[in-house]
């Protein structure tokens, strides 16, 4: 079995031991997230983790109305901006801690008046050292070059900080989250047998909207690295706004469609794929409205869509993971990659 | 000549216009905002207005300090959270400002606090009457499909932003812009011979950072909507922290270096491309340091790395015009596109 695949296995103890561990946490924080009054929610982070990050802001601005954006770090690594901090709640998040463009900027937004916090999984890493306060993902070392045990677990985190920072997360909802992801791991033989049909998909779309949105980048994300998948990533809203121009016969396209208020959007959306002749896959807990799918990954259980990421990315994670086996691939070892990225 | 080309051809003196028309306006949108104090910059937008949105953001946490974010439309429309916008100035970006989901974005942020600008071409357009104020692109109707001069007007538009919210944007800079691009539409023909060589390119990455992060998704955006390549579009850290493991031999990558803060990092990817036997494009005013691309769209005249966005994606644009008609499509013309796409 691959590492990744191995790593995807373990998300349920992952996220049953970050939510226990990192529980109590959130009642501290909460109390001094009060007194603090952030006007604002800054995220920082590459890769994987700026895909658990797209996810952070939309919860964040959903449930507490504090407005949040992922940051661009060059603003300050290279251009060496003196932005103003000041009421900013800035979350570093980075599984090995050790990213050093995204250190510089939480050293920045210390400087500049910002509270740091940092989402890692490594404690003892520079990233935990040198922010205010830290979160951590208690998923066991990440050895799978491709994240996806820390990438659920980051997500896990940002529920517990949402909890924190508002009071529409309900931490009783959020523990249920590991046991639907056991779940979803009964999915493999099925996704064994539909991975065959895309043994020759060079090139694809993945679109996601909302909350889903981040998960869009992800499962796009692991398809490039692990497959060689040409995987473009949009919102169903600005992929109609232009790149729909691309779609022919046969395109394939992965569409993330939690019942719940983004799924009428979606649902239109896959029909005007399919008018379009393409291929559509359809990730969904819904039973009715996904006529125009061609292949569905059915969800099990009847998830609110609030806390529909978790479970709707594992059966991705596993996908790419069988994917890149049939095509003799090895998940391990994507050629051009390392599990820590140095970039300024 | 296609409506597109022709558009592209306007672009000097549509430029010259808005810069002239709006100039006065600066000055007194200045005096309201050190009165207003603006805490954070939101800007809302899809399409190219959202490419032209993403410059917008680096332009104003670079040379204002002022915290910048493009904002989540569904946010607001689908989820109807109530995020605090007290001392935020959101912008809505629209050429038509016809785009109801943007509209509805800005309704909400007035309703939450914010004051709202408009960037638009048109004058009676709905968004132009909602905001509490409307920087006009004077660039005449587009007719073109895809866009254009409205996307360097809005650029020009955010320069004279920036320049109202900080104090390090120089508006005899800005002044000459007008003019670089009018070098620029000199590539022309040469660019008419390089495109035979893309004759037969179905897919490709463009890459750019900071300031001209935003003209990486424009390209690509073109390229897709005119050409139908399937153009993946990434700041060159997140690239290496990934998407790098799609790049095999002849994988054609447009990689934006101009000389400035930026310029190192992209050179050192263009030499790790080159080792992996990708075909580089350098859009590039540097005379050294390019060694590795194999081919350069080689910009006139040394602009500031600051104000080199709108001279760096004119020639894209050309590109993009010019390799879709040997295509035998015909830019006006993209399938499955209208001027105005309405979603919510």
């Amino acid at each position: 079995m691959s590492l990744m695949l191995k790593e995807i296995l373990e998300q349920p103890q992952a996220l049953r031991d970050t939510f226990q561990a990192e529980r109590a946490h959130v009642l501290e924080f909460t109390k001094f997230a009060r007194q603090q009054n952030f006007r604002m929610v800054v995220l920082v982070a590459r890769g994987t983790s700026d895909n658990a990050a797209r996810f952070g802001r939309y919860l964040t601005e959903i449930t507490t109305g504090i407005p949040a954006s992922l940051a661009a770090p060059s603003v300050h690594t290279l251009y060496r901006a003196k932005v103003d901090y000041r009421q900013a709640l800035v979350v570093g998040i980075s599984q090995s801690g050790e990213g050093t463009d995204i250190n510089l900027v939480l050293e920045a937004a210390k400087r500049q008046g910002g509270y740091t916090v940092g989402i890692t999984n490594e404690k003892d890493s520079p990233m935990a050292k040198m922010v205010d306060d830290v979160f951590l993902v208690h998923a066991g070392r990440q050895h799978s070059v491709a994240a996806t045990k820390t990438y659920t677990g980051q997500l896990m985190l940002f529920y517990l900080l949402a909890a924190a920072l508002g009071t529409s997360i309900s931490l009783d909802s959020v523990s249920e989250i590991p046991d639907r992801v056991t779940e979803t791991l009964k999915l493999i033989p099925e996704l064994r047998d539909l991975v065959q049909r895309y043994r020759f998909m060079n090139h694809c779309v993945v679109v996601g909207r909302g909350i889903n949105y981040g998960n869009a980048f992800e499962l796009s994300l692991k398809l490039m690295e692990t497959c060689y998948v040409i995987a473009e990533r949009f919102s169903a809203a600005d992929f109609v706004h232009g790149p729909i121009a691309l779609i022919e016969r046969d395109f394939p396209a992965f569409v993330f469609m939690p019942p719940g208020k983004t799924f009428n959007h979606m649902r239109e959306l896959t029909k005007r794929l399919r008018a379009l002749r393409a291929e559509v896959v359809a990730i969904t807990g819904a039973k009715t409205g996904i006529a125009s799918a061609n292949r569905i990954i059915r969800i099990p259980g009847g998830t609110p869509e609030i806390y529909s990421p978790i479970p709707y990315i594992v059966p991705g994670q596993i996908f790419a993971a069988l994917l890149a086996e049939i095509k003799g691939l090895d998940p391990d070892k994507p050629r051009s990659l390392n599990i820590v990225t140095q970039t300024v």
